[in-house]
């Protein structure tokens, strides 16, 4: 920018917040400025048109998109990505492009519950993090043993704690801190690495304080997504959940996609607001958590993190260039723990944050942390763990081997790519029933809400019910002969009507394209692909498995029957599937509570054999016999296969056109 | 400070340097603050003398001191710690209040390689700090490990390194290092913690460079002594010292013993000061040696330093206050390593810095480093180990056993508490011979420059010669019935006239006075009377002592069989004293190239018993029995005894007044 360049006033509403940047900015760059969080799936690039705006006052210049219509263009609606600011505005965020947070109230209690119940069990409680009170007794001349000494005989006597060692910041204050309640001391420790074979544990004395203070023992379990990130404040001495938040991830405005994001990163200073935006929404998550469970931020001990691949660099600083290309590495899987504080996380200084360990660039530190807090490394039974996010990953295995991949199955599942989608939140339809005759519609929103959109397993329901009542075939077309004012021609091909106008927060219609078909067909093929490919790879069959365990944000919301319809679950016997909900948030808290489950995360990255799919060149046929609803092989899923078939108006009979 | 007062304008020669300060300012601290460096050997307290500097123009105001004599009161010589400033300033600080770095020059190099030869041997050539040159092979899908397990296999193939952890800062770097040439990497690591029984031991990875840099390939190792500091740039590759420096430690400004600095430390801000003081000191000697050398800074690795427990503790910010307090405690004796430049040292991000560990308050880093140096810990000899430096510290023992003691000698064996007593640098008087008859000296002097002031060695050789001469008693008191006119009355009593001031640097007299000789007396009487109770304390004689190691800055330089006229060192066959020089230096060098003497450390410190003589009755009595030259027990020193009745002159016959 030149110092020639006229100075102009952005206003954004509903924020009212200003900005002033020079003339030809950026209008979307002007928005994360101002610190108006603009969704930007495509991470700016004008071909997903999440950030559209509208203009109320004012000019921009910027190429037409096609993902404004005319009738759009004509109010003054924008791509924010596409738009160079040439006068003072006055840019209205609508309620779809905006990022909000406070939606995300729902509950997850019952599906963490229920997980903890019925799957991981085979730990002991005994976090990594301790507290313990020690009376040190008074130096004299005949005793005038060093204060770290005197504190160490102390904790060993009391705690049985031997083999420790301590932080430098820890020495610095002893003796103060020592001698200000007589020497009373709580002494906080931390198993900082895992151990090895040949290794007692040794414990590192982070902090010491004057008095007794071991009721004050809390610590963080954290998911970080790519979509949203999930908190827990933990009560270590009761082993409890104190409070859980969530937000989106604050790197949203940067890109819907791991790839978008390392793109991101590539740019100058890109890597730097990446991390910037994670621990923004961090710091909320953390706020949030002190805010409602009235705890002081200083009583917080220690911090674990589950993430995939590209969100566990991103956090600790490192480059994920290499994640995006082939032969695609990772910089490093196995990292050591960090003061978080150096991060730039708003908890007391001697927190250590922990990631979990990665196994590749597509599976990450949250399938590890999913995959020991469901105990599948205990397990007898040969299993299926399927965690359904932004991306797909799978592992197959029990307690003694474990196969992985990941299914590249794209945004879909959380609402990605579809023209109505969003995640998980209050507003977003959840679930529809359809009326086979009139093709009637009646939809279910998160939180009983109007409608604001779709999300992953409202998308599942509403492709099964439109399968079931015959309105869409099973390639995914809509039968257009059937007579209904419901299903009609929009701007991207036939569509069906879910919501209208009236009836939605948007004040728009809410519909399901055949394009959102489709992509949620190739989504599901993937992951199917994926699961018969990783087993077929090991010569184990589909009904060999004895038990399905799918993790993912909304994977405690899915119907088993219609995703079974659908064809993204394999069609086995009904109790063989377990839902756990978000599995790396409970990984994450379970090794929170245990040491011992600590261990074993790094035993089962290092025990995973991670296979590339894209190097298997049966995958590639799997993936294309699975775009059909269910399959192309009626085989394959003979029950739902028969249930389609006896229903009702089960729609157009033309065979799929692949 | 008000603002009301008036800014002044101080000028300092020869340093030309000025400040402009509030008037009533204190002239030190306004010194101090220019980085004008005043030896105030008493911490400010208008004790010792000083810092006496010459007012040239304008008025300061203050107690007057009886360290300054009418005459040079006159002159406008005043003790800058009691002087306010008035008036606009010029002031001159005189050659004798200086603090000169340049003068340091002196060679150890001799007395260095004595000690690897003579005593330290059980070690074999492995350095904590190790540099690997390894060729990564590139991924591929078929193998497309993390950079990291990549960069992990090639350090096992190539240099049998396993069990390794990885510091963050080297992971950020990884995949753009490893890149840049074609997977050819130098990989440098270290031994952080010292080997315990039950460990393995575990290199940590501090530095990935792209390209071969396994020539380049240095350490450091420093001895911080309270009065100086030296520093040695180490080649890892070959063994060896490439360059060697040697400064006053900067803290001197704040106080000449430990007991002052600490005191100092108490003030606010004062620990801060104290540790910028030592670590500018550090920093100059680095630039000096990097210079010398012309080896770059970037290309040191490591950084092992030795020092007694109140420097170790304000190197690394650590309260000392409780040191000084009975029942005399450190903070801590066994440290974790620290980034060298978290401490403000200007070396690369990589370089950890490595304390020796301390025993006791008063028994150091310094004395363990001398241990292992010295090699007694490997030794099955019966051996006495002192250091003489601004205190001393006594070790006896073996490859078994060991018991250690602080005798809180003093400073007048570093040139301390005496009236022209300096370190041992270029024009300290080294040696004398006093002429029987006339009394008159020929002195030599370090460096043969012209004499400015005496050094603990010379003041040892001087006391001896004027007890040889009959000058003095064996009381330490002048015989005034001599014809000469080097015996005359100063302003402290009776005094003997070494140089006259038309052959001296200052241009004034240099003396020893009944004072000097009554501190030296004192300073040997602690010495002496400590080995007897440490060696009573576990029923041992002197004469069953196989070897007496004598360690110190002067260490090189003093004469045995003075040391033995006057009673500093015992009366045992002359061919079981072993000088070793910097003992303490020697050790972090040793420890520099052999990761076996860097573990011996933590177990020699852990070893050794502390003895606290204040606690036993009978180190009261035994310094009371030794305040006589060579000590009131003649039978204590047979030969001695005998040479001094066997020589001419010896003196006025009267017996000590105790």
């Amino acid at each position: 920018m030149t110092s020639t360049k006229k100075r102009l006033k952005v206003h954004f509403t509903p924020d009212n917040v200003d900005i002033t940047v020079p003339q030809g900015e950026n209008l979307l760059k002007a928005a994360l400025a101002a610190g108006v969080h603009i969704n930007a799936a495509c991470g700016g690039n004008g071909v997903c048109g999440t950030c559209k705006v509208l203009i109320k006052k004012g000019e921009v210049t910027g190429p037409r998109s096609e993902k404004i219509s005319p009738e759009e263009y004509e109010q003054g609606y924008r791509l924010s990505c596409q738009s160079r600011i040439e006068s003072d505005l006055s840019v209205e965020v609508p309620l779809e492009s905006r990022l909000e947070t406070a939606v995300l109230g729902r509950e997850m209690g019952t599906a963490e519950a229920k997980t903890e119940e019925t799957v991981a069990t085979g730990w002991s409680f005994n976090p990594p993090l301790n507290k313990c009170y020690v009376e040190i007794t008074p130096p004299t001349l005949k005793d005038n043993a060093s204060d770290l000494s005197r504190l160490l005989r102390s904790l060993k006597r009391r705690c049985n704690l031997s083999n420790v060692s301590v932080d430098l910041d820890v020495v610095k204050d002893l003796s103060r801190v020592q001698r200000k309640k007589g020497g009373q001391v709580t002494v906080t420790t931390l198993v900082k690495a895992v151990k090895t074979k040949s290794d007692k544990r040794k414990p590192t004395i982070i902090k010491v304080e004057s008095g007794n203070t071991s009721r004050e023992h809390y610590s963080l379990a954290f998911d970080i997504g790519t979509t949203t990130i999930c908190g827990q404040l933990l009560d270590l001495n009761r082993g409890r959940v104190v409070a859980e938040s969530m937000a989106y991830n604050g790197q949203i405005s940067y890109g819907a996609d791991v790839i978008t994001r390392i793109a991101r990163s590539q740019q100058p200073g890109g890597l730097k607001k990446l991390q910037q935006a994670v621990v923004a929404t961090i710091n909320q998550i953390i706020d949030e958590l002190v805010a409602r469970s009235r705890i002081k931020v200083e009583h917080i001990g220690h911090m674990i993190v589950a993430g995939n691949t590209t969100m566990t660099h991103i956090l600790l600083g490192l480059d994920p260039k290499y994640i995006r290309l082939s032969p695609y590495t990772p910089v490093a899987n196995f990292l050591p723990p960090v003061r978080a504080r150096s991060l730039g996380i708003g908890v007391g200084k001697h927190v250590h944050l922990f990631t979990f360990p990665c196994v590749a660039s597509y599976v990450g530190g949250d399938i590890v942390s999913g995959v020991v807090g469901v105990g599948l490394h205990q397990s007898p039974k040969l299993t299926l763990y399927m965690d359904i996010g932004t991306n797909g990953e799978i592992v197959v295995g029990d307690s003694d081997w474990m196969i992985t991949a990941a299914c590249s199955a794209g945004p879909a599942f959380e609402g990605g790519g579809i023209k109505h989608g969003m995640i998980a939140a209050a507003g977003a339809i959840q679930d529809v029933t359809i009326d086979p005759v009139s093709l009637e519609p009646e939809v279910s929103t998160i939180g009983g809400e109007k409608p604001k959109g779709i999300c992953g397993s409202g998308l599942i329901n509403i492709i099964a019910a439109l399968l079931e009542a015959g309105a869409i075939g099973q390639n995914g077309k809509f039968n257009t002969e059937l007579k209904s004012q419901r299903i009609r021609r929009g701007g991207d091909g036939y569509e069906y009507l879910l919501s209208k106008e009236s009836e939605t927060q948007t004040g728009k219609d809410i519909v399901i394209t055949e394009v959102d078909i489709d992509n949620l067909i190739r989504a599901k093929a993937a992951m199917y692909a994926g699961c018969r490919t990783l087993l077929s790879s090991v010569g184990i069959s589909l009904s060999a498995l004895e038990q399905v365990i799918i993790a993912g944000a909304f994977g405690s919301h899915i119907d088993i029957e219609r995703s079974i319809t659908i064809g993204l679950l394999p069609d086995i016997p009904r109790d063989r599937f377990i839902f756990v909900g978000n599995g790396s948030l409970t990984g994450a808290r379970l090794t929170s509570f245990s040491t011992d489950l600590l261990d074993d995360a790094r035993k089962v990255a290092i025990m995973m054999t991670n296979l590339e799919l894209s190097e298997r060149a049966d995958f590639m046929d799997s993936y294309i016999a699975a775009l059909f609803l269910p399959h192309t092989n009626a085989a394959e899923f003979p029950a739902a296969a028969k249930r389609l078939a006896g229903l009702k108006g089960s729609g157009p009979e033309g065979r799929p056109v692949l």
